[in-house]
C-alpha cells in the first residue's frame, strides 16, 4: 500500500499535482544498456495528449518530457530514471469558483478528510493529469517488454453500450476513439460528441492484450498476475471494475462451458481450444494472450448543472465550466496498455530472479 | 508482488500445499493488547470449513487452528502471530490418477511452467485451500475493524443469473447459499444441486459491503483503496472480475445520471443522494458504504468428461471425480470478507501513521 | 521497516517466542527445483544449539525442524517453506521471580514501552533464541550460494581483547570458541569459563568472510551491500557495531594508505594488492573477499548481584541465576553466517532480475 | 533491498548523478499540514555543500533546491513531495583523463561489472553528490521531528585519532570541522590541512545523538531501530562502520561492567544508572539518548600518485587533481543528521500506525 511507488523490482514512483509546477516520475530498477531516448517516451505521451481530437478535452499541453538522469549517451545506466513534466495550461483562475464546492464524482470531499486540506486546481493530485507520469514509466516498460517478444495493446472495446464487434488491431490508432472496429468507431464517436454537445459525458470498456507472454509469470498466492493487473488497472482514475478472460460473463457459465479444455500441439504441449481463462491459471500466464477489460465511468465534470454542497455545508448548484474530456476511453488506452507493461515487467524480473 | 505476504503494515504471510503437511500463517503487525483467542479464529473457519452443506464439498476438515506465538494470556504481544491448521482429510491417493494429466480449468500447467515441478496432490498450493489461512488472519482483522466501529459482510449476490433482488443481511446465514434474499437463496440452491447432480458447476457473484467506514482512508495513486481492494480479492482463487460501485454498468450511464449529487446533512456535511460510487473517491473512502463484487468462475473440477492433455502430449479425457464444491459462493463469501478486512485494516493504520 | 520479515526476493518472516508454543519462520521466493531435507538445516541448527560444549549455556533444546511446507519429495516446490520448531525445555517458572523486575542490558523495558505488555518467560520476543530461525532460514540460503561458489564462513575474532593472530579456517569448528587460532581459543576459552565461575560474563568480536562472491551485488544507494549486512547483523541480539574492511582502524588511516592500490591479473583485470575496503566499493561488491567484523556485548544474564527497579518503580537487587551463555561469541558464529547469507541470496537475485 | 528508496511510510527515493542534469528525491508519505518552504531545506543543504570552508572542497555548487510538488500555500498537502536541485559546476571534462582507468577505493570497477557501463564524470550515481538529496529529504523529517520534540545531531567526534574530549554541542558550528571541542577541532582542522597539502586525505568518526526520543520506537526483529540506524548510515559514502552505544569497546567490557544498572525515578521509572546501551534495547528505543557513531574512510581522491590499472588490463599510475575533500567528517555530519532522522520519522510512524 505505498502509496505513490509501483512495483517490486521495476518500481515507478510518481509525482506532481495537476496546477502545480511539473509532474514526473523516478523509475528506479531498470536494467541497465537499454537504448532510451526523449523520443521514446514522447511518441507514447502523446498519445495521452489533452486536445488530439473533437472527443478530447481542448486543454492543451505540450506534455514535453524531460530525462533527468539514469541514462547516459544513449543508454540507461542502471540508476534511477528522472522523468520531468512541466505542467503548462494550468488556467488555475478557473478553479477559483469550484475552491469551496464539493465536485459530484470527484475526489475533493474524500481527499479533503483525508489530508485537512486539498489543492483545489484542476483535482490536484487526484487529476488525471498524473496518468502522463504512469505513460511516460510504460514507455521504458514497453521497450524492455518488446525486447523479449512481449507486446501490450489496448483499445476501445464499447462507449455508453456500443460495442466493438470486430478487434482489427491496426484499425486502433486510424480512429479518435481508438476503437478495432471502423464502423462501430463512427457511432461510438457520434455518441460521444452528441453528449458533449448536451453538455454530458460518457462511460466506456477499454480492453487491454498483451500478446507473446511467457507461461510462468505471477507470484502466487497474493501477488497473482491477475491481481496485480486488477490493481495496477483499477488504481487508474474512473475504473470501476477489472475483469480477465470470460470475467463477469463467466458466472453465468457452467463449469464444462468455462473450462478450456485442451488439445495437443505438434511439439505435445497442451493448447487450449479458448481463452475464457484469459491467460492466466491460478494467478500465473499461461502462455495464452492475456485479456483484461475495465470499466471507464463517464467523466465526472459536466456542463450540466448538478446539486451539490460547498464547504461551509451550504446546498448548491454547479455546472463545470471549462475544457473536459466528454469520454475518458480514447485517453485511458494507452494509460491502460503502460499499467499493464508495468505489471509484466516486473513479473518478468521477478520470474528471471529464481533462475539459479 | 511479493508473493505470499499481504499488506503493508498488518502483513498475512501464508504458507501450505492442499495435501502437505499443513497450511498457515504469520500475522505480523498486529497491534498489541487486542483480546484473542482460539475460538476466535475457529468461527470464521468453520464459516469456510468444508462439509457445511449439500452445496459444498463433502470432503472433511476439521480444520482446527492453532496458534503458536504472539498471543500471551489472552492478549497479543503485539509480536508475529503464526497460526497452524494441520492437514487430515487429504485423500492424496484420489489424485494419482490426475498426476500426469493437465486438468482444464486448472492451475496445474502454469505451475509447472514456472516451477519446473509441482505437487499434483489436491492442487497443491493452487488449491482453494489455502484461503483458510486467509480466513484466519481476517478474523483478527476484523476483531480490529470492530474496535473502530467498522463491519465486513459479504454474501452471495448471484448464482447463474438467478440474483438475489432483496438485501436481507440477517438472512445471509440462515440459507446455505449465503444469499440476503431468501426467496432467490432457494432457486439458487435448486440450481446448484441440479448442476451437482449433473457433474457440472455453476458461478456467481458475492458481493462485499464495509459499513462503518471512515472517509480518509486508501492511499493514491497506486495504493487507492479501490485497487487495493481489486488486488485482495482478484487474488482469490477463481476470482475473474471485481468492480467497485455501479462498475461495469456504469459504463452504459451518462455522467450527469452516474455522479452522486450532494445534499447537506444536519451538521453540513455533503451527503451523496445515491452510491454509484460505491464509497470511494479517487481512491479514497468518502465515508459512505463500501460496496464491491467479484464475478466467481464455476469451479474447475466437474465430474463430466472433458478432452485434455497429459504430460507426454498425449490426448486424453479426464472425468474429476472426488468431492467437488459444485458453486464456491458460499464458502467464498467468509474469504471475500477476510481479504477486505485485511486491506481496510492496513489502510486504517496507515492513515494512522500520518497523524501528526 | 518490516518487523518480523527480512529480505525482498527471498524472504523469511519469523515468529516466536522463548518460551511460547514453538518458534519458525516462512521462506518466500525461494527457487523451486533444490534439494532440501530437514537434515540440512538441522546440521545448521545444531551448531547454533544450547548445550553444546562449556562455554555455553546449559539449557537443553534438541531444536528439531521441521518442514511444514514448500518441498515435494526432497525438493523444493517454489512455494513457501514453513519450518517449525517446538520448545521444549522452558523452565518458565525459573523467571516468576523477573516477572516485575526490569533486567539491566535487557530489553524487559523497552518492550513494555513499546507493546504496554510483554512476554517475560526466558526474554519472550527479545530472545536470543530467535535466532534458532534465522539459522534455519539462513541453511537454505547457503545451499543456493553454494551452488553458484559463494560461501559464507564466520569465526569468533576476539574475546574479551584476546584477538586471533592466525585464521586457520580448518580450526574454527575444532575448538568450543570457534576460533581460528587454536592457540588463542584456548586463552578465550580459559577466560570464558572464568568469568562465567566468576558470576560474570564476556564480549567478542565474530568476523564473517564471504568467499566467492562475484563482482557486482549491491543495491545503491541506499540497498547498498554493505548497508544489508550492517542491518543484517545489527539486528542479531547482543550486537552493537559492524564493520566491513578496514572498518573503523581506516579512520585512523591516511587516503594514501587506506586505498587499495591495482594491479593487473593475466587476463587483464584490475587486483587490488590489499582488501581494506573488505570486498565492498561504493556498495557493490567488487569480486574480493567479503570481511566484515560485528561487536559483541557480554551478556546482560549474570549471576552477579546487580541494582534495578521493579515495574512498581521500587529499586531492587537482581541475580540472575539460571543457565546463561557465559560469552554469546561461539554461538553467534552460525547466526552471523546465516544472516549474511540471507543478504547475499537476496542481492543475487536481485541482480538476476535485472539480465535481460 | 530496494536501491533508491529509503524508508517504510515516509520513503524518500532519490535520483541523479553527479555530472548529470540534476539530482533530487521524492519524499512520499509526509503527513499533511506540515509548514514546509524551500528555505527549510536551503538551511541544511548549506551545511553540506561543498566551498564552505578550507577543510571541504573547492568545488562550488549552489545547490538550490526547488519544491516542485506536494506543497500548497506553504503546507504539505499528504501527496509526493518533488525536490530537485540542477547541477551546475560540472567541470566534467576534469574526468576525461579518468575515463579509462579504474580510481583506487573508488567504486568505478564495481559498478562497471554490476552495470556493464558507467557515467564516469565526476563517480556519475556513486558521487557524495547523491547525499544532497538525503539531506533535503532530511530537513522534512527533522521538522517533523521538532515537533515531537526530537532532535538528532551529530558532531565530528575524531580526525585521523585526533578525538574530540568535551562534547559542547554549542560550539559544534563554530568551528569548520564540526567538532563541539573547540581545542580538538583546532588540531583537527591543521591536520586536514596538513594532509590536503601533502596531496592525501584524512579519515574520522562523526557521532550521532537523537535526543527527546520516546522509548518504544524499532520493529524487531529485524527492523530493528539499531538495525535500521546501522543500514541507514552504511548506506553513506565512505562509511566503512557502525556502532551504538558503548560500540565495539563493549566487546572488552565484562556483563557486570557493561549493563546499565537501574535506579527509580522520582515517578517510579527505571533510570539507568550509564548508558552503555546507546538508548536502545532489544531493537527498541528505551527513552535514553540515542547515540550511534560511524567510521569515515579518507577520500579516495587524492592527488599523490597511485598504482591502478586501465580498462584494457594496462598497469598505470594516476595523481587526482581537482577538487576534492581532503576530510570528509565536516559535510558527513549533516549528512548523517538527515538519515538518523529518516529512520526515526519512520519508527516514529510506525509506532503510530498501531495505536489501537
Amino acid at each position: 500500500m505505498t502509496g505513490n511507488t509501483f512495483g517490486t523490482l521495476f518500481r515507478v514512483t510518481s509525482f506532481g499535482e495537476s496546477h502545480g509546477k511539473a509532474i514526473g516520475c523516478i523509475i528506479d530498477g531498470c536494467p541497465s544498456n537499454l537504448a532510451l531516448s526523449e523520443a521514446d517516451l514522447q511518441k507514447e505521451l502523446d498519445r495521452r495528449r489533452p486536445g488530439q481530437s473533437g472527443v478530447t478535452t481542448a486543454r492543451k499541453e505540450s506534455d514535453r518530457v524531460e530525462i533527468l538522469s539514469g541514462v547516459f549517451e544513449g543508454k540507461t545506466l542502471g540508476t534511477p530514471i528522472a522523468l520531468l513534466i512541466r505542467n503548462e495550461d494550468a488556467r488555475s483562475k478557473d478553479y477559483d469558483a469550484l475552491k469551496e464546492v464539493f465536485r459530484p464524482g470527484h475526489a475533493d470531499y474524500a481527499y479533503l478528510q483525508k489530508f485537512g486540506l486539498v489543492d483545489h486546481r484542476g483535482g490536484g493530485r487526484s487529476s488525471g493529469r498524473e496518468t502522463a507520469a504512469r505513460v511516460a514509466a510504460g514507455a521504458v516498460a514497453k521497450k524492455l517488454l518488446a525486447l523479449q517478444g512481449i507486446r501490450v495493446i489496448a483499445f476501445t472495446r464499447a462507449v455508453a453500450g456500443i460495442e466493438a464487434q470486430a478487434t482489427d488491431l491496426a484499425a486502433i490508432e486510424a480512429n479518435p476513439v481508438r476503437c478495432p472496429d471502423p464502423a462501430a468507431a463512427k457511432r461510438m464517436e457520434e455518441a460521444i460528441l452528441a453528449a458533449k454537445a448536451a453538455g454530458d459525458s460518457l462511460g466506456g470498456i477499454v480492453e487491454i492484450q498483451v500478446k507473446g507472454c511467457p507461461a510462468g509469470l505471477g507470484e502466487p498466492v497474493f501477488g497473482k498476475l491477475d491481481a496485480e493487473l486488477a490493481k495496477a488497472l483499477m488504481s487508474l482514475p474512473a475504473v470501476k471494475g477489472v475483469e480477465v478472460g470470460a470475467g463477469f460473463a463467466a458466472t453465468r457459465l457452467k463449469g464444462s462451458e468455462n473450462n478450456d479444455s485442451y488439445t495437443a500441439s505438434e511439439d505435445d504441449q497442451p493448447v487450449p481450444a479458448t481463452n475464457r481463462a484469459g491467460g492466466v491459471l491460478g494467478g500465473i500466464s499461461s502462455g495464452e494472450e492475456i485479456i483484461a477489460r475495465i470499466a471507464v465511468k463517464p467523466p465526472s465534470s459536466i456542463a450540466l448543472p448538478q446539486k451539490t454542497v460547498d464547504h461551509a455545508g451550504r446546498e448548491t448548484e454547479i455546472a463545470i465550466q471549462g475544457r473536459h474530456d466528454p469520454c475518458l476511453c480514447p485517453r485511458v488506452v494507452p494509460v491502460a496498455e503502460a499499467m499493464a507493461a508495468l505489471v509484466l515487467v516486473d513479473a518478468l524480473m521477478m520470474q528471471k530472479a529464481r533462475q539459479w
